[in-house]
């Protein structure tokens, strides 16, 4: 068994959306050895921190919530799809090129997993690629940037996967996974009433 | 394949150590419907918070931290065991009656796992016990307990197991899981330079 670990490191050097400081993660030291001999921390970060899993509320007023995500769908059978001649946006006839199946989790392995920094035109899921992996009926989406969309004008990808029960997994680090079959774990925090929430996501190889 | 979610919800009712104020997370809603479709929050929250991993910088100045810690190690063959009839500490003689087998993670379920609230006087393991799972070489140990020892003087249980590499979970809920064999997947967080991290820890009965 090869485990990838396939998961961001949460610091204040890593990418956010935009670059935007206040997304940063602010780490606190609580506690430290001037005191005793307990050293603790404290950690201040946004929902959508590094790898992280959204739930439907993000985008949709009555949408549900995390820790309503049943976590025996985030462990599950899962395609790498390497896709790293495409630039832009992820397409149906791009897609139509791989063969997806049905309830799959399906990962989207682009140009993104190469770089470290937060590139404004990053490869997003156009919604033609979102309608297309509808269609399929898989059961998650992944992908290597921070977001699933590059905020596009009514978020069509978003709400085109959340309504259909899609997961929707962000700010996966894919490098060095060769495209094929896995199996995903992908186990978010279980914050009650929250939009997202941070995940720690590996592939596991048999 | 059974799944068990095995995490502590984390929000603002939840329990944290010596219910002290200073420990509760702190959920921020950072963009609303006011100003568009889009809903996204913050998280405050200390790295004991709810279930977590504790890494060796926590107890030992020169110990490992999080982002260290192979997850390849925290999926793995695990043991429940039922303490039940455990008050205190879980002492050798305790973990001897149970038949723990070299390699495995073994999980403390007590009386603990019976209460939504911190009680003082909760189910820790004992230098003993930690000292009898070191002789066994375990790969891991998990408690229902926010700390594996009340603040022992010394935190004996901590450093005898950091120092023989066993990793500690705490702040599982195991109320309903049987006594038995089950595969752990328990996921921190990968904080950079972290004591320790929130996880999402569940069992799967195969």
């Amino acid at each position: 068994m090869k485990i990838y670990d396939i998961s961001m490191a949460v610091g204040a050097g890593m990418p956010v959306y935009n670059d935007l400081p206040e997304k940063k993660p602010v780490i606190t030291v609580t506690r430290d050895r001037s005191v005793g001999e307990v050293f603790e921390s404290r950690i201040a970060m946004d929902m959508h921190t590094g790898t992280h899993i959204d739930a439907p509320l993000h985008m949709l007023p009555d949408g549900s919530t995390m820790d309503g995500m049943d976590p025996a769908r985030l462990i599950a059978p899962c395609s790498v799809l390497d896709l790293g001649h495409v630039a832009g946006g992820i397409t149906a006839a791009d897609l139509e090129a791989k063969s997806i199946r049905e309830g799959k989790f399906v990962l989207l392995k682009t140009r993104n997993s190469e770089t470290d920094e937060f590139e404004k035109d990053f490869v997003y899921l156009a919604a033609s690629g979102a309608e297309y992996l509808r269609q399929i009926r898989v059961a998650g989406v992944g992908t290597d940037a921070l977001g699933i969309e590059r905020s596009q004008p009514g978020h069509d990808t978003h709400k085109i996967l959340f309504r259909s029960g899609i997961i929707i997994i962000e700010g996966l680090r894919l490098k060095g996974v060769p495209e094929g079959e896995y199996t995903l774990a992908a186990l978010p925090l279980k914050i009650e009433g929250a939009e997202a929430a941070p995940a720690r996501a590996i592939l596991i190889e048999e």
